[in-house]
């Protein structure tokens, strides 16, 4: 596969489907029913949108076969895809016909249907009222699937890590004193673009007070000396696999208590990084970071979970999370990103994506993690 | 309100808010839910998007206020919205908390409630769940608003489409020979941008028989000296609404048989823009370009609708499409787009956004209809 294939060779998909279609059955399911999404992307290597008239692949766990259902309008958007390799049949349909009906016939046994995450309420309550009951939830099988990158899906990570990376090696060109939140996003946006992302899917530049909301975005505040500015980033690489990596900057000599708390934080990234290894479970990983930042008094800085998967979602399972037991496994991959917010004052966050190896894990981000000093 | 801004005054959306809730009353409903998308947007103002965590406008039908269930992390979201100025209560919850469980103790009555159609089954399912039942959705009750624009909407939507005739008018500078239609499409994408949208929504550049193809967008195929090419563009201005405005053109002289047929297609778009009229029922507009095609043998080209309905959506109610006897009423605002394809060989497509007045309609797209002949 090129590095810019929008999909694996498509053998790789219909293993996908069978062994979709196994878990499903086990689970007591009478099909699958997956409507474009990261779901379909990762069944079918299709990056098909949604739209008000319905596209929905059928996945039967009888052994039949997996079939598309699709407007006959949108039968292009199939094109990339594995289904005319695999041989998957299409049912296509036209305006005034029920699609609804179309899927209901194709799903064997007593209708026991799973749907897609990403399925809107458009599709779902129909499709709900045809078999008459709620559906559950598609993603207690084919988080088995995703959750476990194979050996090409984490070459991808590892691609879109070292992305994200030459971005943030660059942070000095732009990130200056006297620019706004929103130029320096510009610049950045342009960087991820420019260094082989399909798309920006998010730019955080937190500078001063607005660095203690973990969500900002951007705005019109001018970037001053002494800014403590938090940069969150990043988007897709092909076939669909995403960066995240979150690095704090220093505009100019930061005051030496700001320095102290964030060698605090990233002692706490590292330790966390450093509890991560197979049968070890999401939440401890979680307490890892946790503790320390705690043991340092910063327990009430620490607003939100240590991390979350990553694949062709930017958030997806395992989330890195108290209460979460799930026992980490090979393939899995994953952001630790504890941070630190002073509200009205300043923030911090450092953010590497790892894949659980044997023994350990493998960072994909390779920057530096201490506080970056730029000229101020 | 400047046209820059991303809502309309407070006030607006209280009222909204309140006419929403007194048409689900009417509906036998206890509560709309609304997760991000177009419908929060019109009750709130607000562009917050959809993510793992549960964010919900809940829309009581019994007088109590309506509520917005938010997770503490994504509150800035809301800031631009309406939720501040008309003290909407907001319920921020933290990870850990049960956020359905929240939503389902605002909600009055049996728990008879109508969920937004963008909401995604990753929130559907569990909202089900927690009231035993499948939603119905909120469209019913919300269409009845959104598909009737007031004096502000419709002038957003001239601006909207004013800035694409703009983009329109400048097609010769961009639409070569030699180029190929990615070529073509980027510079598009950057002149709907520069023309004011926040975003280039859809940008199709089906050139000779990609043309054939109603929903082809782009590719690497280099256009040629005799190509007819359908362009197909738009996207929002603020606050959200969208422009969708297509043209075809001639690269050169054209064969005397197509322009002939393109000059019936024109003939049918505006038989289908005259029969506009307050209490004509859609379905018969749809009628009006099908017909006028039929008659010149050109029944079988014409593969989809006439056209769909257009605000803070680019597809919404009112469909123009056979077996759609909704009456029009003033202020609804759609398309009118239809297209003959000749599979293999070229299609067109002409398309204008007009809005019912009292006694006709008034197109906010002006380019000219025919086919325009650019330098082959």
């Amino acid at each position: 596969m090129s590095p810019a294939a929008s999909r694996f060779p498509a053998a790789r998909y219909g293993e996908r489907l069978t062994h979709a279609a196994g878990l499903g059955a086990a689970a007591g399911l009478d099909a699958l029913l997956i409507t474009p999404g990261p779901d379909l992307r990762y069944l079918l290597g299709s990056r098909a949108e949604s739209f008000e008239r319905l596209t929905c692949l059928v996945v039967p766990t009888d052994g039949s076969a997996a079939t598309v259902v699709v407007p006959r309008l949108e039968l292009a958007a199939l094109r990339d895809s594995a289904v005319a390799e695999l041989g998957v049949p299409v049912h296509d349909w036209v305006d005034g016909q029920n699609p609804y009906a179309l899927v209901a016939d194709l799903v064997p046994g007593s209708g026991h249907i799973a749907v897609a995450e990403a399925m809107p309420a458009l599709h779902l309550v129909p499709l709900a009222a045809k078999f008459g009951a709620v559906p559950v939830l598609a993603t207690e099988v084919i988080r088995q699937l995703r959750m476990i990158k194979d050996a090409d899906e984490i070459e991808a990570l590892r691609r879109a890590g070292a992305a994200i990376d030459r971005v943030h090696a660059r942070m000095g060109e732009w990130l200056r004193p006297g620019r706004t939140e929103a130029q320096v996003a510009a610049d950045i946006t342009a960087a991820i673009l420019a260094e082989g992302h399909t798309e920006a899917a998010f730019v955080i530049v937190g500078s001063g007070p607005h660095g203690a909301d973990p969500h900002h975005e951007v705005s019109d505040r001018v970037i001053a000396r002494g800014d403590i500015v938090v940069i969150d980033i990043g988007g897709p690489v092909e076939p669909g696999y995403n960066s995240d990596s979150t690095r704090t900057y220093s505009i100019g000599d930061p005051d030496p208590a700001v320095a102290a708390r964030i060698a605090v934080l990233e002692a706490a990234q590292q330790a966390a990084v450093a509890a991560v290894a197979p049968g070890v479970r999401a939440e401890d990983v979680d307490a890892a970071a946790r503790d320390l930042l705690a043991a340092e008094g910063l327990a009430e800085a620490f607003v939100h979970r240590t991390g979350h998967g990553i694949g062709l979602s930017v958030h997806e399972e395992p989330y890195i999370v108290g209460g979460n037991t799930e026992p980490l496994r090979p393939g899995m991959a994953f952001s630790i990103e504890p941070g630190i917010y002073f509200r009205g004052e300043w923030g911090a966050r450092i953010e590497d994506i790892v894949v659980v190896t044997a023994d350990g894990c493998e960072s994909v981000n390779r920057r530096p993690h201490e506080l970056t000093v730029l000229p101020g």
